[in-house]
């Protein structure tokens, strides 16, 4: 999961409110925003591909009739009952074709979107044998929905316990490993290594267009999830790669007590295009542009050189600095990082980095949420090309403290929206 | 809900573990069972709609391209943010025609299936501001999910507290009221009736061709699925419809933690079904049979008469009383109960009806897991017709208890399969 994100009633709010210049209308505001519409980049809503599946037109239309996929089951032989052999297929085709994880030998179960494998593999580790409450940590900044998921209904086999690198209990925990990390794109591996942890890791951003992919990794837990990887948020496809197949069984008994298993119609449809791609990956540099991260990877090196650009200009926002020049095994090219999200932070004495860009009609997550400074903010960089172009734009025009009107202005701006 | 049925492991496994006469394929068993064959008769798996959907052809198929629904959003405007508008309207169209429910001044939330509305709605009702667990009671014999979901992951919010009718605690609680009630078809109303309980009714059967539609309800809180109205299990749609806007807010708040909304495919599809569904109740009787509730009706009519007379032949089982010739106001007609499972009982000495039709290669659902007796058993009706031509060709051949053969066979059935 990592970065799928949670949509709030406090974040969403102020993007609907105000009729006029908001987001009210995400296909209007897009495609054609009004210079003063609030632009909301809060969530990490991975529009920016539309492009490219726009361009690919009917190549990966489906097709459900009224008769297709009634029954509650996809394959009876299989313990993940209502998983579609298709996808089965399509994700280990693409997980081959990539390079970024292995999946002989492993267990894969479906989900409504690697949220729902996140509570699933939650239930799974603790359901069996644990009398008292599991600690659940991931090392700060972590994805701000952790611990919403974790103490959603304070449930009595497991309950948030904050920062990875603070918890110093001698007891068993699970680690929340985001690699690359939501929200600062950084890679990283486990941080509190003990005796009795156990690892889940969540790769929703392991994928060539947003950093090198350098090894197969084979983890116990992989959590991945069509969102980032592909750009259809609105299916709710995820999956996990799960080593031992009694937590596998546990994973698939939640699914089947939450939600009696995953839509078929989006499994069959997330199953095509992950096989479109897995295609498409066979062929570099091909005048159709039918390899998918090339088109990801190329848009995310524009936007970050333009971001880059910007935030040298102004000198007001630093952002984390990444390993330069690696090896990818996939473009088998030395590559850079080109996370999902900027995180930033503001260089003077602002406090508040949220508000400070809320001032400016630009919605951001604030560093509190990752359980980090609220003078950081993080910042989608996968919308829609025209929103990206007003970020740049309003980003050039945030003036430099020195004169103390952006500082007034961030600390006034709760009340602009 | 209420009829939407888990599938377990245990239930599961001896179905697909017997191969060469097993449910090891639904589609090839089904379409041409092997006459050896187990028919799994368990889950409550709504396939008898399939051939009105066959006969309605290309009319209700649906084409997404690759390039549709990539947002996370369906309509920003709404609380309920990742509800399609096509399906809200569809549904308040449906409900309208069917006149089985009152829409306006309803909220509409929309679920990964009518499972993911009962955790839903126990969070909403419980979330805000209890110190202390609240009870959820249902009437024995009560859906056999109700307890998983309640306890699942021991929340602290909400505990399972068995059935309403030995509810004596004077304190908050939460009634599940699911009419026609799932194991048995009875229409029931709540049974605790005391201070401090708030109602939430699981109407998934509460269509015409289940029973009479006496009056369009307007309970608190309802809830409704796409799996048992139109058949379309596999799409995972169910949907609530909640009165007091703050209950939904929390509701959405669940969805957006658990699975960040609702798969739009399966939302547009089925927002397709239901509209074709809500169009074709403007004709009775028409000769193209477009009137899908007719169908339905007309099938589960038969599927009961060949029940019954099966029933009175052999003598072995009974089954519940519905009341007879009541008026329906959506047929517009006197009509009668056909229950979407059949709650059958054993008439003599044998403890566990569930062995005894294991012993004739028939699966269903103990009386046990409702709360009841494993005495009586639940078979579900709404299966394909080969698989219920099977099953009665097998309830036939069960001879009386007298000469003590079918109590044997019941004690050594364990075994067998």
């Amino acid at each position: 999961m990592g970065g799928i994100d949670q949509v709030n009633e406090t974040r969403l709010a102020p993007a609907v409110a105000n009729e006029g210049n908001t987001v009210e209308n995400r296909d209007s505001v897009t495609k054609n925003i009004p210079t003063d519409a609030i632009i909301n980049l809060d969530h990490g809503d991975p529009t920016m591909y539309e492009a490219f599946w726009e361009k690919m037109g009917d190549r990966c239309t489906v097709e459900i009739k009224g008769c297709d996929s009634l029954s509650y089951f996809s394959n009876p032989k299989n313990p993940c009952w209502f998983l579609e052999p298709k996808l089965e297929e399509a994700i280990r085709s693409l997980h081959g074709a990539v390079g970024n994880a292995v999946t002989d030998g492993y267990s894969i179960v479906v989900g409504t979107g690697s949220s729902h494998l996140v509570n699933a593999v939650l239930y799974a580790l603790t359901s069996n044998h644990q009398p008292n409450q599991i600690s659940v940590v991931s090392a700060a900044p972590y994805y701000s929905a952790y611990p919403e998921i974790a103490d959603l209904v304070r449930s009595g086999l497991y309950k948030w316990a904050g920062d990875a690198r603070q918890f110093d209990k001698d007891e068993p925990y699970i680690e929340l490993v985001t690699s690359p990390n939501n929200p600062n794109g950084v890679i990283q591996g486990s941080v509190v290594n003990r005796d009795g942890g156990i690892l889940v890791h969540d790769l929703a951003y392991y994928w060539p267009q947003y950093t090198p992919i350098t090894s197969s990794l084979e983890f116990n837990i992989m959590l991945f999830t069509a969102s980032k990887c592909t750009g259809h948020a609105g299916s709710r496809i995820g999956w996990a790669l799960v080593k031992d197949k009694e937590v596998a069984k546990r994973m698939i008994k939640f699914m089947e007590v939450t939600t009696i298993g995953v839509s078929k119609e989006s499994q069959l449809r997330v199953a095509n295009i992950l096989q479109f791609i897995a295609d498409g990956c066979k062929q570099f540099g091909s005048p159709q542009g039918d390899n998918f991260f090339e088109f990801g990877q190329s848009l995310m090196k524009k936007r970050w050189q333009i971001l880059r650009e910007i935030l040298k200009e102004n000198q007001m926002f630093t952002i984390p600095k990444y390993p330069l020049d690696q090896h990818c095994n996939f473009f088998g090219d030395i590559t850079n990082a080109h996370p999902a999200f900027a995180w930033m932070k503001c260089k003077e004495e602002i406090e508040d980095c949220e508000k400070l860009l809320r001032g400016h009609q630009i919605l951001a997550r604030s560093g509190r949420r990752f359980g980090s400074d609220p003078g950081f903010v993080r910042v989608s960089m996968v919308g829609r090309e025209d929103e990206f172009n007003l970020f740049i734009d309003r980003l050039s025009k945030i003036q430099s403290f020195n004169n103390g009107d952006e500082k007034d202005k961030a600390n006034a701006s709760g009340n602009l929206v």
